[in-house]
């Protein structure tokens, strides 16, 4: 599944998100960063909706579930509350995040993140493409920002993209997992309490062009082999201090077999179970980047040089325990029909960012798991049973008509 | 310096080498792969000319004097032959060999490589120019193809490109030294005796795409971890068996910062002094990329798997002995005004390909070096003073002019 943001399949999802929740009853909100909020009125039309939302966009080289099975379930609500009849108090509603993966405009959970007003509306507007998206032509030769590319698909609002001019009661999403969590443990669930704090760096490296017959390794500074030091450390690093470092993205300049690379530029991501961890990792990375930069080249007199830029700082996100009750309420009730119901369930921390990092910095919000194969995602592997998706589907509705309950019977 | 292959920069230069020679008098051939000879008579037309060549095309990033200080003396050989009047019994030629560098259309001195009958028309016509030459707007999204780049500069020649329809007596080629050994040791002129043997590869490694969030190293098959290994690697062994290994191309996939990469395909380029050293680190770099790649993925049974593509070989090379005797005798003619002319000059190996190794292996050949700035080239910083070019362009000028009386004094 390739289905890049602003992309011309991602229009054609769209249309069909529209049309689909249209016919359900809904009404339909584009903001200015292209966000979808289809809402079905309560009995009172005086305050917030309660949501569930994902993502229609995918990786490059994505899978069916991951962001799609969020929204599908959410349609699946719309279309059980009106078949049942059933009504609710509040509104309710399904939303649609603009570029959750990143991968095409290089900043994951953007549009939740302007909507949260934790990023200015200027930076989403002018982020540029990335290069390496081989599937868009365009992207090389003359990258579209994300502004334009939200014209060109005519999906530019004029609702302003903020939790003041949209708001919520409070905001569900449900995921597939993305380590093989509950599916090695058989378990049909996971109540995710957490998200684990996450920061993304762009690093670059400056030595020296040479000639790779003729250069001597005493007389290079070569940035991609201090580059491939890094990574390797990295990883040694990361691990030692029970957290996740990754690289995704590498540019190698000039880019030419017989010339070593006198510049090179990757991505890093690193992630930790709490802010500190990755506060920690983060200043002895910097410690060692240094070291190996330092000693490529020192024998020219032109040591290696690294630069960090700090591109998303995620901290580590605690779900609201009302949404959490609400999800765990309503899996106890899914996976009553089980032989064992209190082992097919489980509390779990999320790996991953998601929209409800950011929502969750203005409405009460938590996430439901299912179990996908392999725990495989970002890949077309990635795979869960039609049981799986709708053990997570009803999950996702009782708990939103729980919470529906809940807020007006306090 | 950016002056890629068959650019409408290389497009100027070439129309200036032609406008320049015939001016000069010559007559000027361009062969279907565009190599450019223009060819000042001699009292003899029963008999091939003798040759001073070298490149006009550079690097992305390149410097003033790789290639174009061999043209450029080459020209100056023949304003000298026109000032002074002086005859050759047989003729005197310049030639411009096509796409030297092998940085837009990946395969170094693949031009000569055709003229030798080493490399087959049809292969290097069709040679797509590479993505990252980023100063080409075409290049990522539609690849131009060699043939038809020659096509829109209007330099694909009808002559056959071969050295049975455009043969040579000799060849001669005058380049900087890449690497810092004249310049140290304060010589001026350097004799070169042979060329050491290189190979070029590209290495494919596949493993699984997989998300960096929420993916622990246990379970990633994670290409670009695999790729950075063989990388430190090479140069370890290469280190170890006074032979060179470099990587100046690298392609991550899919190229996305919360995506583990499921696949790497980066150069590889390996030298020794001599083929055997290359074959032994062949040998050992193949086992070795094996063993990293079983190692990475192995706890998911999904281990990397790693492919080898052979793009240049080229074995080492030996000049002729006719040749190396001229270039001798000239550079002692030319240095004789130094206070010790003897420590003034040096036999030299190339580290280097040449368009003079394809040569070498149809007609006698050999080589001149003149010493450069930190012996760096494929980088702006490349520099030779005006009186190292001197010294180099008197030595081919009288190196032709001896080979010429020795051939027909036999």
């Amino acid at each position: 599944m390739a289905r890049l943001a602003l992309s011309q399949e991602d229009k054609q999802v769209r249309d069909w998100f529209k049309k689909t929740t249209e016919a359900l009853g809904c009404k339909v909100t584009v903001d200015a960063m292209g966000n979808m909020f289809a809402v079905r009125p309560g009995r009172r039309g005086d305050v917030p909706p309660t949501f569930v939302g994902s993502h229609l966009d995918t990786q490059p080289t994505g899978g069916r579930y991951d962001g799609i099975l969020g929204v599908c379930a959410g349609i699946e609500m719309l279309k059980v509350l009106e078949e049942k009849g059933i009504e609710t108090e509040g509104g309710v509603g399904v939303v649609n995040w603009t570029n959750e993966e990143g991968a095409r405009f290089p900043k994951s959970m953007v549009s939740s993140g302007v909507w949260a007003e934790c990023i200015p509306l200027a930076t989403a507007h002018s982020l540029l493409e990335v290069p390496t998206v081989a599937s868009l032509p365009s992207a090389a030769s003359s990258p579209d920002s994300m502004k334009s590319a939200l014209e060109k698909i005519n999906y530019l609002g004029t609702v302003p993209c903020s939790y003041t001019a949209m708001p919520m009661a409070a905001h569900f999403e449900l995921h597939i997992e993305q380590g093989p969590h509950l599916i090695n443990a058989g378990q049909r669930v996971g109540v995710v309490t957490a998200v684990q704090a996450s920061r993304w760096y762009r690093i670059n490296v400056t030595g020296r062009d040479c000639h790779t017959g003729s250069t001597s390794f005493e007389h290079r500074a070569d940035a991609l082999y201090a580059s491939a030091k890094m990574m390797i450390r990295a990883r040694e690093i990361a691990q030692k201090l029970g957290c996740l470092a990754s690289v995704g993205i590498v540019d190698v300049k000039p880019g030419s077999v017989n010339t070593v690379p006198g510049f090179v530029s990757f991505s890093l991501d690193i992630r930790g179970p709490e802010s500190e961890n990755v506060n920690v990792l983060d200043k002895e990375l910097r410690k060692e980047f240094e070291l190996i930069a330092a000693e490529e080249g020192k024998n020219i007199g032109k040591p290696c040089r690294v630069e960090w830029q700090l591109d998303v700082d995620s901290p580590a996100i605690t779900f609201h325990p009302d949404c959490i009750e609400c999800v765990t309420e309503a899996t106890m009730a899914v996976v009553s029909d089980s032989p064992n119901p209190e082992s097919m369930y489980r509390t779990i921390r999320s790996g991953a960012g998601h929209d409800s990092v950011y929502t969750s910095k203005r409405v009460p919000t938590s996430m439901v798991f299912v179990p996908c194969k392999d725990g495989v995602s970002h890949h077309p592997e990635e795979f869960s049973t039609p049981e799986e998706c709708v053990d997570g589907a009803s999950v996702i509705l009782q708990a939103v008509v729980r919470y529906d309950r809940k807020r007006f019977s306090k």
